[in-house]
């Protein structure tokens, strides 16, 4: 951490910052330039008050060197974390594959759609059971009925489920599902955050529409500081000045994540850009930046389905789609099938 | 809402389309242009199901006319939204001002700055108990405390008080308090509105950090639509590529809300910057560009505040502030002293 | 087009809209909705004078339904643009690697990077004669000289060659050049734009770093429009909130372009985050993507380079990384080799 | 400067990385942090060659600490810069005003305009003679022919007039206007900045609108450098993800401004939202954050205005608007009449 002091700063406040920062348990080291003098910090610096230091009229500004997360830190814990469950392994060689509907809709067409996407290949049924919706008057899911079904449709074809959670009231609901998923909008929900770091569950955590990497570290963080290592980062697109697509696919944030942490990280291609057509070329991409997984919106009849049809794929796209990605995974020495 | 088809969508296409849309109530206006035929919806619009048209592969684009947001809309409730709080017309002619720390330290503390807003002329006291903090080894907040805390400060200066929620479970300790606010990283928690659109307290609900003006009311909505009419929006900074300051104050955000809603808005200038040299200027700005009120930080030393020194003022700067902005009201018919 | 008119608009004043729109040779189709009355206006929109409109108090909003390109438009020309540059198809089946330092640093420093990235694989030369700096105390490019020292290097290697342009003074020194390049800060320049366009040069314009995929379209209109058929797109990553990367690639303008446009589109790696380690996985991305093509900075020794050696990558790493982007070609039935 | 190296960085790299900074004439301070080891980079930066440093697989980081712009920071020149203009000084006490169509559209039309705006108050007449425009089948202007109608203008109001530049060609055209603009598509037209660095005309630099304050400055920087040091500042909105409003007023441009830079600095409330009924609220809202001047677009009829009717008020409402912000200049020791 460095102070930058304001050319002409009196040695009477450098002294006495010098001495706030020491009391703090850090080494200072200073040096005077030509236009301003600045003050390192020297020790753990995580942990250190900012405020003395911002609110005092001669610093012109702080920097950070460190990133502020630590356990979520490749220099803490160089090797990956694999994350297995359901005997697929999450952050290894296999590209896991988590497909479904929006939305749960009923038992019937749960139980169809499962069939449907585990005969085209995925590795995990997802679905909404709880559903965040912008407006009021949309459809809000079923709920706890929503969940049942999908452990109905689990027990039929094998296939482990993914379903968001929304608040901590509801937690109870989800000791049968696989891996729990925190929504962008919830990004931040820290109450959220620290109930799940207490479970062992694995989340999956996507990134807020409008997070930088560093914010989405630190919800990560939020979970791994309360115990649960389990943590599976989502990337789903980031808001920006383009409206030609809904949100933009930040396929850079693939190879970002693997170079600062050791977790793993998937893509949701179909929330990116909110255009169906659009998801085959985004999960092509994705895979060939080096994402873990994919999480993709696939229903029989999407202009039938409760929510998202305008993003999601069908049964044949979604299995033509697996095979090609396939190939491409195979390129990098990893594989779908 | 206007759907415009691809060129040489076959007539058959369209026919099932006019009878989908007829089947959801509405009345069709067909037009064939140039390069594309447009189908005009009639009728209450709000309610339309997006997916059957929206993931048909023949249709080029749905364009939405009206906005989704009823209850915050100005066309259906022209007459301006006043709330009235201890006295305080907020939306009215008195520009209401509400001020104190960052952070609840503790009771004597929370006295002290309560007395200091207080003479120094602020409308409402200010703090926050519960803390949403990025990082987890941030100070969290005194939680149920802090609230304690305040409510003394209450009785003892007799200022109405203003402070945050975090999760529905806390909503018991809140009786008492005068505004309840919804931060910006809840903006779009819907569970939290929908609980709060239950109760009858004012409440003060912030912009997400990169919500848009329509999503914003449609959280607004969220309240609304469940039976509590007290909202009171509170623009407080966008995220944009800018990085000088921490967020971009979006004043445009007060004219464009007078436009569109009955609802008061007030500014938040300590959080939009991130800077406390700046909140004099931007508070000048908000009262000057029509804003109802402001939501300021002050603290008699900001150096030791345990949270967001860096943008806090003083009770004198404030003092001043408060005699400087009380003119520029005036130039607008409006009073603050 | 449509116009929606504010409730209550006067009968007088929808009157006289529509006499204006119908003077200017469109058909008006009127619709009374619950809330708002709707005029569509049929016909050539793409030169309505929007001014009568838009200025008037009565008018809510206007909604363009057309794409305001029209020579660039998929529409108006089906199939794909093929430029045919000295043998190279760009938009063809082959998808072509333009690749080189980012700045001409002197005639030997160019012989030799043109013969390292001919021996690993790339069809076209790329380098800066000309060099755009945000700091006026930044190596500002060779000019002339640099133009002079590429044509060696492409008689002596048979690699045609590609730079940038960046005022219309120097046209007469780009007659030999092979692809005269537009950088992102000149997409908007559009007196080069007209310029270039009375030439049959093919030209490389570069997105703006926060133009849209539309106003991209209209930049490459510009160009269209006087004539010159031969555009080549180039995405090259745009300003978003993110700042771990200098840029964000947006790798969904791939598709988006192919499904409006039939013009070809490459991708730049290199500038789209600005870090070396990341040029492999966005290059692999783009090609997974469906890009026609790829611009990418190698330098011998990217520590001494003039300009940009933090994005730049090595002859090795590049020949590497061009074997293992032919095999995602493959998968997509393209090649590079 | 920075640098922040890799844990692990062998002792030979830090060697060598040292010398290469010390040959460029700089110190070095070395400390060994818990997770990294930094070094300081002390002496004059502005002019580090960056690329042995970023392209340095060890280096983790290139943190800079000094702003790049020299001439243009208040460090280097703390007395604010005033620009004298007609018996204007620009950066005094009198807060500017510049008023007049978005076009010039013909001798008569401009005659009336400048009497208007000049009737209602404005200090300088501003209008397009060259227009950028998005769309190549848009009006572009009457070039030469309409700089010659200002100039007559000016000849029989006594106002002075500004007006825009598009290419360094048409320079000479501007001989007698008395103060040229750059327009926000131009701000990093790079040769045209350093043609306007070489006459001493002042020049109305406009923010580039997805341009950070820094590149703005170094903008300013080019033009200095090259000799002529009166350059005034614009703030013209930037992009962001709102599109309520057509770019967003960064109104806390205008302090930081002040902070950072000896410059004045003016606001354009029209372009800034594109929505005519918001030019009043902004326009006060720019004089109460401390502007040192307004370019407002003002016509008789905006309706049958060539260009940007949407955001232009009529002459009448601008007489009420100078009136009313003279009120606020007032509060703030400034004046406008």
């Amino acid at each position: 951490m460095i102070i930058v002091l304001e050319p002409k700063t009196p040695e009477k406040v450098i002294d006495e910052l010098i001495i706030e920062v020491k009391e703090q348990g850090l080494d200072v080291h200073r040096s005077d330039g030509k236009a301003y003098t600045i003050l390192g910090l020297v020790g753990d610096t995580s942990k250190v008050k900012e405020a003395p230091i911002l609110s005092n009229e001669w610093v012109h500004n702080l920097v950070r060197i460190q990133e502020p997360y630590k356990r979520a830190n490749k220099i803490f814990k160089p090797e990956a974390t694999v994350i297995d469950v359901a005997n697929h392994k999450i952050g290894g060689d296999e590209i896991v594959v988590m497909a479904g509907p929006c939305s749960v809709e009923g038992r019937d067409e749960m139980m169809e759609q499962a069939i449907a996407v585990k005969e085209a290949g995925a590795h995990f049924l997802r679905a909404g059971a709880y559903k965040p919706r912008s407006s009021p008057y949309s459809f809000q899911g079923l709920g706890k009925e929503g969940i049942k079904y999908m452990l109905e449709a689990k027990k039929e074809t094998g296939l482990p489920i993914v379903t968001e959670i929304m608040s901590i009231g509801t937690l109870d609901e989800f000791n049968d599902v696989d891996i729990i998923q925190v929504g962008a909008r919830n990004m931040q929900n820290f109450a959220l955050l620290k109930a799940l770091g207490k479970s062992d569950k694995p989340v999956l955590l996507k990134r807020g529409l409008s997070s930088t990497i560093e914010e989405w570290l630190m919800s990560a963080e939020y979970i791994l500081a309360e115990g649960n290592p389990n943590v599976i980062l989502c990337e789903r697109g980031i808001r920006t000045f383009e409206n030609y697509t809904r949100n933009t696919l930040d396929v850079s944030a693939v190879p970002m994540i693997k170079r600062l942490s050791h977790l793993p990280i998937i893509v949701d291609p179909s929330h990116a850009a909110g255009l169906w057509w659009m998801v085959d070329s985004l999960s092509k991409a994705s895979v060939a930046a080096g994402a873990d997984g994919l999480l993709i919106e696939v229903h029989p009849d999407p202009a039938h389905a409760l929510s998202d049809g305008a993003q999601t794929i069908k049964p044949k796209q979604f299995a033509n789609l697996m095979t090609e990605m396939d190939k491409i995974a195979r390129v990098m020495d990893r594989h779908i099938k």
